[in-house]
């Protein structure tokens, strides 16, 4: 598979002071740059310049960046997005920071895209000789994550998203949500390009939303002490912490100071090429969200950024 | 302090047969005995004859029994219930199975309490001799929780139960909920008899009813199994997992098939005589619940049976 | 790249009976078949037929299996392998009991490593309509690990064996031990073809050995768990519980009833094409090994089968 | 029960200045007074004035001061100590930083035991009014265990130590080694004053020796993290992470800069005044030790302080 991972998520906050005080005190993301209005995050075990930029101006997501492993696949790619029929453009590298030439298109849902094979390396803080497993201030301030996970997005036609990923992208679907046995439209598809349950999703909704994007904990214990500092810091915890039924994943969903939706996401078994996609039928919906509960609140189901 | 634990939980079902399944099969408590229409079950870690007893009919609590330490502090115990101005009676040894002869109080409350000193000690499955840490089919069935942990109930006059509790019993307050600086009425009380951060607790509330009895398990993350076997069987969640702000535990609450709560929870601090009582102003009630999500839902406020 | 994982591993074991009933009772692991003096097992979250064979007489492993995606990618290792020099041959479907066509070959190191594209998916218990997170039985016997991970072999050229794994099959290095900055002799190589800290491993010492193949579990608590398992059944332990320097995973290292060694292994970062490869001086070898205790006992380094 | 717990452990380190940048640093204990060359340190989840003291020159333990609930108890103690023919004297309040009077008493194996009713209480970070679970800055630097536990101290006969504090300080046996069926003399004792599995052990060895003493942590979890915390310090492993048979807890030992052990200890079962005492046979004592290797390392059973 050619895409390697989701690389960076750009949001917009309403009120970017907050959002930046929120970033770096209760997720605990390290700022690394902040430009033209910007401000660049990254995760304590992420080797490239950035995952995270913020800037200021009302809800949801600007765009999003998969990497790729090569300029040959990113060509590739490029080429492929064009015969998909999508608005396709190239970025130059720089245009964003620490990044290197993107291509940008527009997906069937209006989200944007971008691609690219090259990032600055500026490493983490154990480094690569003989390195420590985690950074001794790791914990100093905030959740500190491992690292940017994945997202969720809401698209009107779930399937021409799908199928984009999969056919160009070279994505596999783990999981899909379907009405049931006798309609086998989409209403969900958890979307994989590594080994991983899923690296973005889209469930039925409108175009163009962000639905959440969710940072990697190392496990169940992570998770708790995570929720510790949500409640420390009277953020809006969404729902958890859960079990998802989709991905066997452990979770906390939380809304930032904004109200663009957080998660904080562990576990979840192994995927591969030969991965036989797991079916959800609707009336399961429930478990298939939060499995130990079974039912889904309405502000999950409806709120968007 | 005299009193030593919850000993027993006696409770009444509205359908017996879903009961004993619920207790037997989700629970995964060991069932000792069944005679006279009750049911007697027992957790892997307890040496006593049993530690729940439920039988047919309604609802709610039948009655609870403390274990003393010896005959001189139940015969103490006695004097001291009837100077306090309950109804006070002597049962006899076998009256409840299993059970030496007790000391049944009707708390002000309205709750039937009873205290004994003795107990068939059928022991465990793991022995006393060379023991393995847990016996090797503890997970075979259910949830397997380690022992009866506390109980909630409610009453009208908190003030008049804690004061017995504390007066004629030894136990110590460790956390209070009062609705202000200005204003210390009793509305929540947890006290213990142990080093445990509570071995029960009153709400204010109606008089006789049950909030829940709680299990013991070791920790969070025997907190996520057992939300995935309440998932697998459909049990009807509460709430949780979650954090308690008071007693720091970990948690989650649901109901039996017939409605009566159950809780698992685990952790917590350890409490001692001079442990300086935590006080929680009920504006900061959620946070003193459900440390994490900060507010309480409406089921747990006000569903007791 | 073109291989997914370690499919199956095949041991010799000099006494056949103990071993299948330690890796049915202890490793708790699922028999699927058995024919012709082997017996066959998989994990519970395994899809394919079996992941590991075991026959009778002496030790060490027979060969091992890596799942490519497809044939054309079999094709191509084949010829990739052939002109590395490497003896290959084909083996028919069916050959090995539910897998299909292989190509088989020596490596440098004189292991037989097979590569094929197709095995019967026999599935897991818990399906892939609306499914359970784990099957109710998981625990019932032994450890229940979800999947066969990676196994650790010596050789006595290791960056020969390294050269193969990265350029035929397009494995990349995630982690190396050296004896210092002035000699980058591969004392060590731990390579990746998915997303995991690693796949296989290769340590310098004698060609065709066995060190030990390892199975995941999800959690440091399910590695407790399984100690308790081991103690229990009075298995050899060779090291651990620890935390591993190299990949960051953490481990028990254990002796089965005739010798082979396996590890239960949870953790670890993930891996992508551009992770910059990490260096280990041998000055630092006890970190990288177990990060905690920082010393290596004789027998982790010298017994091999 | 009239003792309530271990309220303080007070060492001699060969080398101040290391120990007390390890107590401060790796062990992460919150230096609270430094007075004529002793240095003070508390738990963050203790209310007295302090549980360590460190002092200048050679190793092991200067005293230990367990702490009762009121000053009738602190009389009773005395006379009882009295009685039993061991050498008492009183302490005057202040004598010991920040603690009331004291009586003072020579154990049969020659350690020093203080026992005080009373000591000021600093309070922690938390606080008693809608408190946080932890505060923010627990993991800052070092382990941050909870509280001092236990300590195991050596002593030529175990058994009238055992009678000491039984008889006289109301402690109770929860388990003990002995030869086997046909000789029960006492080869190692735990005790316990509270609801833990022990609060104060002893094995035969030399009088006035010092074998570890041990902090709280909340989970198995919270062990690793310490081991990863103990290797980037580079302090010396004596044995762990690993279970006990015995108390069923999880541990690590190791060794500080100048000697004296320590263990991070977690977990273990409840006792109660009717926990029937469990018994250890010789030839099991690997596994009452450490239950997953049943082996103990040569270090572990002779280097005392």
């Amino acid at each position: 598979m050619s895409v390697m991972r989701l690389g960076y998520v750009h949001v917009r906050e309403s009120d970017l002071a907050k959002a930046v005080d929120y970033y770096t005190n209760v997720l605990g993301l390290q700022e690394v740059a902040c430009q033209d209005g910007k401000h660049y995050f990254k995760c304590w075990d992420e080797y490239d310049h950035h995952s995270l930029v913020v800037e200021n101006g009302g809800l949801g997501l600007v765009k999003m960046g998969y990497k790729v492993a090569t300029q040959d696949e990113l060509a590739r790619v490029e080429k492929g997005a064009e015969q998909f029929g999508l608005s396709v453009s190239r970025v130059s590298a720089g245009e964003n920071l620490g990044i290197g030439q993107a291509v940008r298109c527009t997906l069937p849902s209006e989200h944007v895209l971008e691609l690219y094979a090259e990032a600055e390396q500026s490493g983490t803080q154990v480094g690569v000789l003989n390195p420590d497993p985690w950074p001794s201030d790791r914990s100093a301030a905030g959740i500190g994550p491992d690292r940017l996970d994945h997202l969720l997005l809401t698209a009107e036609d779930v399937q021409t998203n799908v199928d984009f990923f999969t056919q160009v992208l070279g994505f596999r679907m783990s999981e899909r949500i379907i009405p049931g046995p006798t309609n086998e439209e989409l209403l969900g598809a958890f979307l994989f390009c590594s080994n991983k349950a899923h690296d973005i999703a889209f469930v039925k909704g409108p175009n163009g939303k962000l639905h959440h994007f969710a940072f990697w904990l190392d496990s169940w214990n992570d998770i708790l002490r995570a929720g510790d500092i949500l409640g420390r810091n009277n953020v809006k915890i969404d729902f958890g912490p859960a079990r998802h039924g989709i991905t066997r994943g452990t979770t906390i969903y939380f809304l930032g100071p904004n109200g663009n939706r957080n998660e904080v996401f562990s576990g979840g078994y192994m995927t591969y090429a030969d991965f036989p996609c797991i079916t959800w039928t609707a009336d399961q919906i429930g478990k298939a969200i939060f499995y130990i509960h079974r039912e889904v609140n309405e502000r999950f189901n409806t709120h968007v950024t």
